[in-house]
């Protein structure tokens, strides 16, 4: 007798990457920020932890939305702190989507959405990107139009390419939510203050945020939504009361606050990624124009899952990605996923990987 | 044009206790844990804080898994660590029901099942319990028969009794799961160690455990569920993959390490919770034989509503309960929920009330 709902029993469930507990990994594949936190993060949790852990967090973590609404030129109740971006992808799709209503998202890209559907009972249709990760316009307004929700990272992953907001304001259901994922915004060359919210049809578009990257802050798990209060408001229903913690909260006042070191690390990472791109050229890769803190490589010769497993081999983790149902050249796509690390973690990947090809 | 879920668009969303962010509050409402966390609590946090914040947490909590299966003699598979017990309830819900199935829970109780119910689109039923919160045996297999999913706290809230084991067994629906809310366990004269997860129907049943309450750790929302590794594997597709961060994990760790600090707490609560049974009696209460870090307790000459809000006057925070549904000799059931605070605590309570009845 097996009690799990159907659905539960059908899908795999998520896979994340790898995360060795042990340390002597030169860890480039979940796109963790290599630098660590600012010093008032630090600070923030250790006076956090010493005076009332007994009592219930602040519900609504209403300092954290504060601080959130004055950085993206919004009110407080334009914020929903999460556990995490993942949890307001759940949240998204318990607010909006009803079993048998459809959940759209481009392809190749997260893959955790159509996990997310796949547990909600929706329906889950791919909007299939073109080989230059460019949106197919007709097909992409088919599906779109039928959507009850639409997930679109932007930078996207695994390519890093960053679509313009006028190709995304096309991507609003008629009578449905667009949830731009923005994990990696801060990133870009010129990352946006969530202006498109302010757009004709800005009222039915979601943004999601994360400290995770930008912020150095991945084990602390805290994220954020920015849509309309009415939006807003609906969501909090879904979540749990208590969603995020009296430390992680503390956390993420103090990170915000801090937008001095958060842009420090980011203008960093730029730089790496301009080096790394330009070396994996002349390494004979193409790689796409990165807007995000990693990096999509091929190479014409192939032999991807091969290169990831020598790198691995040197302790290097790198992510071998495999999108079966993409078309390059005839053969499905594969290729590197590679997270910009320290200048020192890239020069050893680089040495490593100059021997492989 | 309303976007939401017809199911969230219905429901009020769960009321939490009121949680003043300013100090000078005696707050015996929400049944935290006056005592603050073991000082190795502390450590562990500022330690995990000064390191690998930048890092994704261990996405199964591998060591506290270890630590609690060690304190419950099962194996590591048979826990599943999560984002507060809440979040656990959440998991459960979408693990196990299905749109239009059935989720049953006694009533007077904890009301937040009927919301996750109400999220899931599942049907609910409530078992009424007898006016000394004892079940009806016919009435209760009536329901259980046909439910998915029934969730029993136990000790129950608000009533701050305890079923024994050999009532529980008989809640276990013959094709569904019985949920044991074991929030208030640690504050029982007799805490069990999960052993009834070995009884017949043991395979069809989870324990929910919480460190908001005994371990003093509301703030860092850490719980736990205990049940067959069939039922964990299964449970851990639905949650997020890192629902739980590497803070509130390594406080976790350290708190259920220190069994010590932990069981002086609940003695020190256990004596003061026997006077205020004792005081509140000479008052004219009746107040339930509680087996909590609370008790209920009602007066012959009602006014519950006024008390609660006379002691709120004098920065006393109780929580005043109404179950519309539930009959108190003609008349609806009302109360008060009194959190067993510090000797302090209860002394100035104590006094306030004198002066009210």
């Amino acid at each position: 007798m097996n009690l799990f709902r159907p659905d539960v029993q059908r899908i795999a469930g998520y896979m994340p990457g790898e995360q060795p507990q042990a340390t002597g990994w030169t860890k480039l594949n979940t796109n963790e920020n290599p630098y660590p936190p600012s010093p008032m993060v630090i600070e923030a949790i250790q006076a956090a932890a010493s005076r009332g852990l007994n009592v219930y967090p602040d519900p609504l973590a209403t300092r954290f939305r504060e601080a959130a609404a004055a950085l993206f030129d919004v009110g407080p109740d334009w914020i929903l702190p999460a556990n995490g971006s993942d949890e307001n992808l759940t949240i998204l799709m318990r607010s909006f989507v009803d079993p048998g209503e459809l959940v759209a998202y481009p392809y190749p890209s997260y893959i955790l959405y159509e996990t997310l559907a796949d547990l909600q009972g929706a329906n889950h249709e791919r909007i299939p990107l073109n080989t230059d990760w460019s949106w197919n316009p007709d097909r992409t307004r088919e599906i779109v139009d039928r959507a009850k929700l639409v997930f679109v990272p932007n930078p996207n992953s695994p390519s890093a390419n960053r679509w313009p907001n006028s190709e995304l304001a096309r991507l609003v259901p008629p009578e449905g939510v667009l949830v731009l994922d923005e994990a990696y915004e801060d990133f870009c060359d010129q990352p946006h203050r969530a202006g498109i919210l302010q757009s004709d049809d800005g009222d039915r578009i979601v943004i999601t945020r994360t400290l995770s990257k930008s912020y150095s802050l991945a084990g602390v798990r805290f994220g954020f939504a920015i849509a309309h209060p009415d939006f807003i408001a609906g969501m909090r229903r879904v979540k749990d009361s208590y969603n995020c913690n009296t430390l992680s909260i503390a956390a993420a006042i103090a990170a915000i606050e801090d937008q001095e070191w958060m842009l420090r690390n980011t203008r960093r990472i730029r730089a790496t990624r301009t080096r790394l791109v330009e070396q994996m050229r002349v390494l004979g890769f193409h790689v796409v124009d990165s807007q995000a803190n990693f990096v999509w490589a091929t190479h014409s010769d192939g032999g991807h899952e091969g290169i990831y497993a020598a790198l691995k081999q040197k302790r290097i983790l790198v992510r071998y990605l495999k999108f079966p149902d993409a078309d390059s050249g005839g053969k499905p796509l594969d290729g590197l996923r590679v997270t910009i690390g320290t200048d020192d973690e890239i020069d050893r990947f680089l040495a490593c990987l100059s021997k492989l090809v």
